[in-house]
């Protein structure tokens, strides 16, 4: 029925929006309606690239999808300078809201986002895609296990790529003025989530970043790291960056078990992923070999994790538009604790390396 | 031929040396000759049940072993604090050392050692065994080729077990009057020879100990981690730990590769073991999966590795014995830098997390 389809507008012909055309495209209960641009024709030639059905509209403007009645949730893939402009004003036009991360340039400015979406009752969500691909929650129900992980007591997390020249010079991420954030707010957005998401979203009460990040002429950083202090004891580490070849790890370790892979943000091939998992590991007799080995868990998905993700935020808004339900709080709250730690790290490093508390 | 094999006497009954016996039963060129204990019931003990042959004796004391004229060679796993009255005395009365880690308490003990190697010309070794196994080899091939690998820029190690209560308690590793360095002796040694060997060991300019590090009652560490820098803006960070899950991990990330292997001091098997190289990573067209892949490499082995290791060592010092060749340096040379990194680390955690520059 047409009522339980939701209907997106794109603000922008961001690369990554391709991507997450053919999820709207792919995911139940989502369709593509309109792609705003700064061109009208550039919003017409995405438009036909990437799958629109004939109804629906390109728009010269991103102000034109924010007026379209029809539009019921937008996804948001601009630079993040330009997020809290267009995020409260989506917000303020009850779109529901799809935000690429990093979802602001600090935590105050994500205040101004989130109150905007709870004040005019839209669904907020950052799309971080990873979260929702089905080997996620697999692996949350391993460290979740008292007897297979036992609790959490260490976590290392790195999310690299080897950026080329043009990407160094030219990318928006690279620009101050665009994505500030450069390598912390694009790759160690995933490690803070990932870390947090392994510590059950528990923030760390402290970080200190590592020592000799590394900064462009602008001043953006391109590559760092951070470790995490719990009150509890547990320590995390993690290393972000544009200048080394690609990586994508977790590795949680707990008194019990281990937890480790290599692909977790983007899985290796799209239909199926895999992790492992180790639980009371030892030795043979001699200490020759592993007793149990760890085990490689297969998850199969029928459809793309970023396909996992619109589906979600889909069923969320039409439960807010078809039955009154309130705004799910879990995904605000998420992207809140993971810009309270990247804020952390980034005042970190700023101050010399000096350990900053987690503001709460 | 007689005069080519290597005879061995052990200094001690340690549950290790019951590994080291049999590799050296395996080894070519080694023999099983003497074990002396403080109990010459133990020793004749041990003797029987670790494949002695016939001819080999077992003494009521360590000075026995070193004054037998047959011994060629000591294998010493006793306790870190005896290291260097009984590494001394055996370089003094003329025999070649194969030293279990960690080596010494502290760079200043352990140059006491290797002065008394280096004058009475005996070889030195430290009971690393996976810098002996073939893949160690072939992962560095991989580090070293700078079209597959590029030029190394992070490294992050850890090593931990899940310790029980028996250990915890009673272990000699957990005794500040026998193995005082505790966690960081025990599997942070291993941590830091790791790091070492990936940066081809260059030693980092300063180490600066992550915070929270647990220490017993008696002030032994049993949890901490580190971080690690050198010149050239390369940074490291490891783990070690008494107190969770097995876990042996090294990634080491280059700017075209990366490595990555979960069993780096035990291989999970004896026969076979693999690593996971990667190099320019990158994604399919939509971002959707990774194109090349990591391939995976197993390298398989007749010998266990602590075989090859007294292989190696057995070697050495036939060439000293027979052919009048002078000790190798490089392996007193890689103790002396994985210490002074040690050193390091446990000075940082001494003086509340400070930079500590390593000594050279």
């Amino acid at each position: 029925m047409a009522g339980d389809t939701i209907r997106f507008g794109i603000l922008g012909c961001a690369e990554i929006a391709r991507k997450v055309s053919r999820a709207i495209t792919l995911a139940p209960g989502a369709s593509l309606h309109a792609v705003g641009s700064r061109s009208a024709d550039k919003a017409s030639s995405f438009a036909s690239a990437n799958g629109f059905p004939p109804a629906a509209r390109a728009y010269g403007s991103y102000d034109a999808v924010l007026d379209d009645p029809d539009v019921d949730a937008v996804y948001v893939p601009l630079p993040t300078s330009l997020h809290v402009k267009w995020a409260v004003l989506a917000a303020q036009k009850k779109k529901h809201l799809l935000l690429e991360k990093p979802v602001a340039l600090n935590s105050a400015e994500l205040d101004l986002i989130l109150e905007a979406c709870e004040s005019n009752g839209v669904q907020f969500m950052d799309s971080t895609m990873w979260m929702h691909h089905p080997r996620t929650a697999k692996m949350r129900e391993f460290l979740s296990d008292s007897q297979q992980f036992g609790e959490l007591r260490k976590v290392h997390t790195c999310f690299a790529f080897a950026a080329d020249p043009d990407f160094l010079e030219n990318d928006i991420r690279v620009k101050p003025g665009l994505d500030a954030l450069g390598a912390l707010g694009d790759t160690g957005w995933y490690c803070i989530r990932a870390i947090l998401w392994a510590a059950d979203f528990e923030l760390p009460k402290s970080v200190i970043a590592l020592r000799g990040p590394i900064l462009n002429t602008a001043g953006v950083i391109l590559s760092c790291g951070s470790s995490l202090y719990w009150e509890d004891g547990k320590v995390a580490t993690f290393h972000c960056s544009f200048l080394e070849n690609l990586t994508m790890d977790i590795t949680a370790i707990g008194t019990k078990g281990t937890l480790h892979l290599h692909d977790f943000i983007i899985p290796f091939e799209e239909s199926k992923a895999s992790f492992s998992a180790a639980t009371e590991s030892g030795f043979t007799e001699l200490v020759t070999g592993w007793v149990p080995k760890p085990s490689e868990h297969i998850v199969m998905t029928d459809l793309p994790q970023e396909a996992h993700m619109v589906r979600e935020f889909s069923r969320l808004v039409a439960s807010i538009k078809n039955n009154g339900s309130k705004p799910e709080t879990k995904w605000p709250t998420l992207s809140k604790k993971t810009q309270l730690v990247l804020d952390a790290v980034k005042a970190s490093i700023e101050r010399g390396f000096e350990p900053v508390e987690v503001a709460i």
